[in-house]
C-alpha cells in the first residue's frame, strides 16, 4: 500500500525512523532497520561492518537495548546513520522496502492511553451527556488517561478480529453477547519511553521528556462502542479496547520532529507548576503533525495533531507525578486526535458520524461504523528542516469477522 | 514479622507456594524456592542433585519459566517437590526461611483488576450515590475491571512512598498538588497466569481456569482516594492506584487449594453463557480463604473471600472473551475483598471508616486514612485437605513519607 503521506521522499536523512524487520530468506531473524526512501538499511550490519562503536546494540532482535539507553546514544546512533547514508558507505546494507518483513517494533512495557483532543472529549460530552457540560470538571486541570492491554499492542498490518462481547443499547432491557455492531478507530500517537527510570518520589519534569521519550508511532486503539458503553462505568474502558491496538512498524525519532515543534493551543485554566508548560525554557510541547485517516483508501478525516490540548511532555508528567517508574518500552497514547472541524477533522467514527446518526459516505457505500473486510490506514506528515516534509510510518488494519 | 496466619505449620506438604529468593552470601543470585515449614527449599539445586527432569527450569532466575509449563509440568513437578520432602532427600538443600530475601516472585506482564465483591461494591455506591442505586446496572452481569500499572507491581516489604498528586474535595473550588491525604489500602487475592495463550477470536472457557492459571497471592492495591476523586472520570483510576501494588513473595498454587474450593453465592441475575458457572461439571469456583487484615499490628478486618460475588475463573473468561491474549505473569486481582459486615470485614478503610466519617480505632489512636509510619500486612488461610489448614503468604507495607 503507497499513499501520498508515505512516499520514499519523505522518508530522506531528516527522517530515518527506526523498525524491526526479516527477510524471507531468513525470516526467523529479526534486525533493526532503518527506513530511507523505499529501502530499509540493516542497521546492525552496517554497524558491524562500518566498525561502528554500537555495533552489539544495533545486532540485536529488538530495539529496546538502544532505546534503554537514553538520548546521548539515540543522538549519537543517529548521526553516524546519517553518515554513512549520505556518503553511500551503508549502501551495502540497504535491503528493498519491497523485501521486508515487518514487525512490532518494540516490547511493550506498560500501555496508558490518554484524552489529550479538546475537540474529541468535548464531541464526546455533547453525544453522551446532552444536558450536562460537554467537558467534565477535570478535564483542563490534568492529562485525563487510564492503562490498557500491553500484550495485545500490535503491528500495523494485523488483521483486527471484530471482537465479541456484551452489549447493551440504553433501549434493550439485558445485555445480549456477541460481535460488536459498533467496531471504531481511534487516530492517536503513540510516544515510546525509551530510557526509564526507578520509582521516585516525585514526576519526570515537563524539560526531561526528551530524555525519556526515545520517538513516536501512529497508534489505532481499535474500540468496540457497544461494548464500551455497557462495561465502562465505573472503572472505565476494559475489553472494549483490550482486543487490539495497532502501531505503526517505524519509530520516528523524536529528534526528527525538532522542526515540528509548535506551541500548544492557549490554556483556559492556570496550571499547577508540574504541567505548567508556559515557563521560560520549557520546550514547545505540540507537534505539528497532519494525519490523514483513509478508510478504503477514501479520505475520510485530516486531525491536525497541533490542536491537540495537552501535549506529549506533559502527559509524561503527568504518568509519573505519583513517582510511578518507568520502563524502556512503556508505550501511551495520545488519544483520539480531532481538531475543530468535526466532519472533517474527528479521529474516530463516532464523531465524524455522530454516534452513528450521520453516516460517512465513501465511494463503495456509506458506513457509521466498521464492516468486515474495511481496512484503515493512518499516516501522517510533519515538517522538516527547511521546508522538506517527513513522513511518520502508517499503521493499517482490516477487518475481519468474528469467529462463528 | 509473625502471625498466626504465617506460622510454619501452615506452610506443611500440601502448601509448599512459590517464590523467588536470594541469601547474603550471593545476593545477586535469585533462585526458585518453595516455602515448607520455615524453610526456603532451593528448588534448582534440589531438581539438579536428585535428578529431576525438571532441572532445568527450576535453575532459572525466575518462576516464568515453569510457569509458562501448563498444568502437567505444575503438577509433576510439585509430586517430586512433596516427594522429596516427605522423604528427607530434600534436606540438604533447604535453607533457613529467616536467612532468605524474598523478592518479587515473578514477571508481571499485564495487570488487570476486578471489582468483583458485591459488599464492597455496594458499599462505595452507596458512599458515592446515596441518591441512586448502590450497583450500577452492569454489576451483575459482568465481573467490572481495568487494566492497572503492571511496572509499579513490586515485593511485599516494599516501602510505601505516600504518592503526590492532584487532589480536590468537593467543597473545594480548584485542585490543590500534593501528598494524598486519603491513602487507603485494598485486600485483594491476585490470581497469576501461567500458561497464555495466543490471541484467539473467543474467551477461555470457564473450565479451563485451572489450565491456565498458575496460582495465587495475596495483594494490596494501595489507594490514593483524593486523587482517584478528582481523577477518575470518565476513564476510572490511573495515578489513583498506579504508584505501587504490593503482592506477597509466595505464590499459593492453585492446586493447593482444591479443598479450599466452595460454590460461590447465588446469582441474582441470569449470567450469559460464557459466564455461567452453574452448569454441570465446572468445578465450583469460589474460594474458602479468610483473610485478616492488621494495621499496626491491630487486626482491623477479617474478609471472607468466600462471599466473592465473581469468581476468578469468571474474570478470566471475561477478560478474554473479546480474543485478547494471555500471556504467562498477567496478574489479575480480585478487587477489594469485603464481607456482609462492612465493619469488622471490609477490605479497605474507605469501608470500614465510612468514607472517614468513622474512624477505626487501633491501640495506639485512630484511623480515617494510612498515616506515615502505618503499616498494613493481609494474611489468610484456607482449609487444606482431611481437616488441615494451610496459608497464604502475608504482604506488608509500611507507609513513608511523600518527599519534601
Amino acid at each position: 500500500m503507497s499513499t501520498p503521506d508515505d512516499s520514499p521522499a519523505l522518508f530522506g536523512l531528516d527522517n530515518l525512523p527506526y523498525g524491526l524487520f526479516s527477510t524471507a530468506d531468513s525470516p526467523g531473524h529479526r534486525r533493526v532497520g532503518v527506513r530511507y526512501g523505499d529501502s530499509v538499511l540493516d542497521a546492525g550490519a552496517a554497524a558491524a561492518a562500518l566498525g561502528s562503536a554500537h555495533a552489539e546494540l544495533l545486532a540485536r532482535p529488538s530495539l529496546n537495548p538502544l532505546m534503554a539507553e537514553g538520548r546521548a546514544v539515540w543522538r549519537a546512533v543517529r548521526a553516524e546513520l546519517r553518515g554513512w547514508l549520505a556518503d553511500g558507505s551503508a549502501d551495502p546494507y540497504l535491503r528493498p522496502l519491497s523485501e521486508a518483513s515487518l514487525h512490532l517494533p518494540f516490547e511493550v512495557a506498560d500501555y496508558v492511553d490518554f484524552y489529550a483532543s479538546e475537540h474529541h472529549a468535548t464531541n464526546l460530552g455533547r453525544l453522551f451527556r446532552p444536558d450536562g457540560a460537554a467537558l467534565l470538571p477535570n478535564w483542563k486541570h490534568l492529562p485525563v488517561g487510564y492503562h490498557g492491554r500491553s500484550g495485545t499492542v500490535v503491528a500495523s498490518g494485523t488483521p483486527v478480529v471484530r471482537p465479541q462481547g456484551q452489549r447493551k443499547a440504553p433501549s434493550e432491557s439485558a445485555p445480549t453477547f456477541g460481535p460488536t455492531r459498533r467496531l471504531d478507530i481511534e487516530t492517536e500517537l503513540g510516544f515510546v519511553v525509551g530510557a526509564g527510570r526507578e520509582r521516585d518520589g516525585s514526576g519526570v519534569a515537563l524539560g526531561d521528556f526528551s530524555e525519556h521519550v526515545f520517538g513516536v508511532t501512529l497508534l489505532n486503539d481499535w474500540s468496540a462502542r457497544d461494548i464500551q458503553g455497557w462495561e465502562g462505568q465505573p472503572l472505565g474502558p476494559h475489553l472494549a479496547k483490550s482486543f487490539l491496538t495497532s502501531v505503526s512498524p517505524w519509530i520516528t525519532p523524536l529528534e526528527a520532529l525538532d522542526a515540528a515543534r509548535v506551541a500548544p493551543p492557549a490554556r483556559d485554566e492556570a496550571l499547577l507548576p508540574y504541567l505548567d508548560d508556559s515557563a521560560p525554557g520549557i520546550e514547545p510541547g505540540g507537534l505539528d503533525l497532519r494525519i490523514t485517516v483513509r478508510l478504503n483508501g477514501h479520505v475520510i478525516a485530516e486531525p491536525p495533531f497541533s490542536a491537540m490540548y495537552w501535549t506529549g511532555a506533559q502527559m509524561l508528567a503527568h504518568m509519573t507525578v505519583n513517582g510511578a517508574s518507568l520502563r524502556t518500552g512503556d508505550l501511551y497514547g495520545s488519544g483520539t486526535v480531532s481538531g475543530p472541524d468535526r466532519l472533517t477533522q474527528s479521529g474516530c467514527l463516532q464523531e465524524l458520524t455522530w454516534g452513528g446518526a450521520e453516516p460517512v459516505v465513501l465511494a463503495d457505500g456509506k458506513r457509521t461504523f466498521l464492516e468486515d473486510g474495511d481496512e484503515v490506514t493512518l499516516s501522517a506528515w510533519a515538517p522538516g528542516p527547511s521546508g522538506t516534509r517527513l513522513a511518520l510510518g502508517a499503521v493499517t488494519g482490516r477487518v475481519t469477522p468474528s469467529p462463528s
